[in-house]
C-alpha cells in the first residue's frame, strides 16, 4: 500500500479541478442558481472512486502499449489528457444520481456527505433540473473532440455510459430496489439489482478508461472482469458499512435500508461471511487484472490498490 | 399545402414503430415497470414535430447532395437508415422533458395530452426515473454504430442534443422559466428563456437531420437560421394558444402561465401583434432556406410547411 493514498488523492484533486474548469464562474452561466445546484453536488466531495477507475485503467492501458515496459516501470504513467475529462463525466453522472435519489419521492435523505442534499439547500425543482443538467453534461464531456482526437472512441464512450445508465444500468437498478421496499428479493435477485444499480456504473468508468487509454481486447476482457467482481464487493462493502456505521460516520442517514424491510448481503451472508465474500472478490479482481500482463506496474498496482481499498474504506 | 398531412402522419407513424421496437415488450425487461413508464410517455402521441424536422432537415440534405436535383424531384426523397433513431432519440428527450416538467414539485401538471402524466399513471418515484433513463436512451440511440457509418457524425449529434438539453439549454431555460414566478421577465429575457427551454432541443433537431443527411456547411446554415425562427415562432404560438385554449382543448390545464403571474408574447406584443409576429418569423424561416437552393423540391416544401404548421397549430 504505498501507491494509493497519494495517488487517490491526486486523481481526485485534478478531477475536481477539471470539474471546476467546467463549471466555471457560476455567477456567469445563464440560468446561475441551477450551475451553482450543479456545482455544489459535483464538488461536494466524496472519494472520487469513479474517476480513480477511470483514470487508474486508462493508465494502465497505456502503459501496456508501451513498446518496453521498463520504460515507464520507475515513474508513475500518464493517463492521457483527455482520461481527466471522461472521469469528470463519470462524476458527473455519479452527482445526478446522488441528487435524484435523494429527493423526497425516493430515498428522502436530507443530508448527503454531512452537508444538505441538493433539494434541501436548494429546492426540490431545482434538484431534479441540476440532475437532470448533470446528466446532459457527462455526455457534453465525453462527446467533445477535447476529450478524444478518435471520434470513435468518443461514440464509444458515450454508449458506455448511457446504457450503464438507463432502464437495463443504473435507473433500472434504482426502480428495482425501490420496489424491494414492497416485495423482498432473495440475493439473486439482490445480485442483479446492485449489478444494475451501482455496479454498472463502475463497470463503465473502468472500461471507459479502458477505452480513452487504448486498451487492447486481451486486458479490455481483463478491466472488464475485474470491473464486475469490485462492483459487486463494493455494494457488500456498502452494506457492512451501513450495519455497523453511524449516521455521523457516514455524512447520510444509516441503517436505512433494514428500516425499509429491505435484505443486503450481511443478512444472506452474515457478517463474517460478507467480509470474506467481499475481500475474495477483490482477490479476483485483481487475479483478472495480472492475468493479462506478466510485468508488475505502479499502474497495475494501483488498480490492485484500488480493489483492496473498495473493501476496507471505513471499516 | 399538399405534402404536409400525409407525410407528417408518415413521419410520426415511423418515428413510433421505431420507438416501440427499442422498448421492445416491456414486460420482458429486467425492470418492466420503469420500462412501461418510459414507453407510456414516449408512445403518448403527440404531433412528433421535433422527428418531423429531422427526419425533413435530413432529407432536404439529403437530396441537395444529389448530382442532379431532377432525379428526386417527382418522388419524396429518402431521409437515410438512421434518421429514424436519431428522430427517435429527439422524441425520447421531448418526453422525459415533459415527465419532469409535470411532477409536482414542477409544473404539477395532473394531465398530459389528454391522459394522466407519468407521476400520476405510476408515481412520483418512477416518474423521476423514467425520465432519467429516457435521456441516457436518447444519447445510447445517437452514438449507437447503428445510427450512422461515421462515427463523427455519431458525436457530433451527442454534442447537439447534450449541449441543447443541459444548462445552457431546455434545463436552463426551465429553471429560468420556474424563477419567472417570482421575478417577472421581460420580453428579451423571455426571448432568452424560451430560446433555451423549447427553442434549443428544436434548432437541435434540425441541425441533426442537417448531420446525418450530410448537409454541406451553406445547408447547415440555411437550416440553423430556420431553426432559430421556427424555434421562437413555435413559443409565440403556444403563448396565442394558450391565451386562446380550454384545458380540454389542450389535454393540459390551459392558462397557467397567466396564474403564476407570468408574462408571455401575448401580454408583450398583443393578440393580433404575436399572431403578427409568428407569421413573420414563419416567412423569415422559409426565405433561409429558400436562400440555400435555387431548386424547389418536396423536400424544401415540407420544411417550410412545417414552418406554416407550426404558427398554425389549433389557431
Amino acid at each position: 500500500m504505498t501507491i494509493l493514498p497519494s495517488q487517490l488523492m491526486s486523481d481526485a484533486t485534478r478531477t475536481e479541478q477539471c470539474l471546476t474548469s467546467v463549471f466555471g464562474k457560476t455567477a456567469d452561466a445563464t440560468a446561475p442558481r441551477l450551475m451553482e445546484a450543479m456545482a455544489y453536488s459535483a464538488l461536494n466531495g466524496g472519494k472520487r472512486i469513479r474517476a480513480a477507475l477511470v483514470l487508474g485503467a486508462a493508465r494502465l492501458a497505456i502503459a501496456t502499449a508501451k513498446p518496453d515496459l521498463s520504460d515507464v516501470e520507475e515513474g508513475f504513467g500518464d493517463e492521457g489528457q483527455g482520461s481527466l475529462r471522461v472521469a469528470a463525466a463519470f462524476e458527473c453522472l455519479h452527482a445526478y444520481s446522488l441528487i435524484h435519489d435523494d429527493l423526497p419521492a425516493m430515498d428522502d435523505a436530507d443530508t448527503r456527505r454531512g452537508k444538505p442534499s441538493c433539494h434541501v439547500a436548494f429546492d426540490e425543482a431545482t434538484a431534479i433540473l441540476a440532475g437532470d443538467a448533470l446528466q446532459s453534461l457527462a455526455f457534453e464531456l465525453l462527446a467533445d473532440p477535447l476529450t478524444h482526437a478518435d471520434p470513435g472512441v468518443r461514440a464509444s464512450l458515450v454508449v458506455e455510459l448511457a446504457s450503464a445508465s438507463g432502464v437495463n444500468g443504473m435507473a433500472g437498478g434504482q426502480m428495482l430496489d425501490l420496489e424491494a421496499e414492497t416485495r423482498a428479493l432473495d440475493m439473486d435477485e439482490t445480485k442483479v439489482m446492485q449489478a444494475m444499480k451501482t455496479g454498472a456504473l463502475i463497470r463503465a468508468a473502468v472500461r471507459s478508461g479502458g477505452l480513452v487509454g487504448g486498451a487492447d481486447p486481451a486486458l479490455m476482457t481483463g478491466l472488464d472482469t475485474y470491473a464486475v467482481k469490485i462492483g459487486l464487493a463494493f455494494q457488500i462493502a456498502d452494506d457492512i458499512l451501513d450495519r455497523q456505521a453511524s449516521a455521523e460516520d457516514l455524512g447520510k442517514p444509516a441503517g436505512r435500508d433494514a428500516e425499509a424491510g429491505k435484505a443486503s448481503f450481511v443478512d444472506f451472508l452474515g457478517m463474517d461471511g460478507a467480509i470474506d465474500e467481499a475481500a475474495k472478490l477483490a482477490r479476483e479482481a485483481g487475479e483478472a487484472l495480472h492475468a493479462t500482463t506478466s510485468y508488475s506496474t505502479p499502474e497495475l498496482d494501483y488498480l490492485l490498490e484500488l480493489a483492496s481499498f473498495i473493501i476496507r474504506r471505513e471499516f
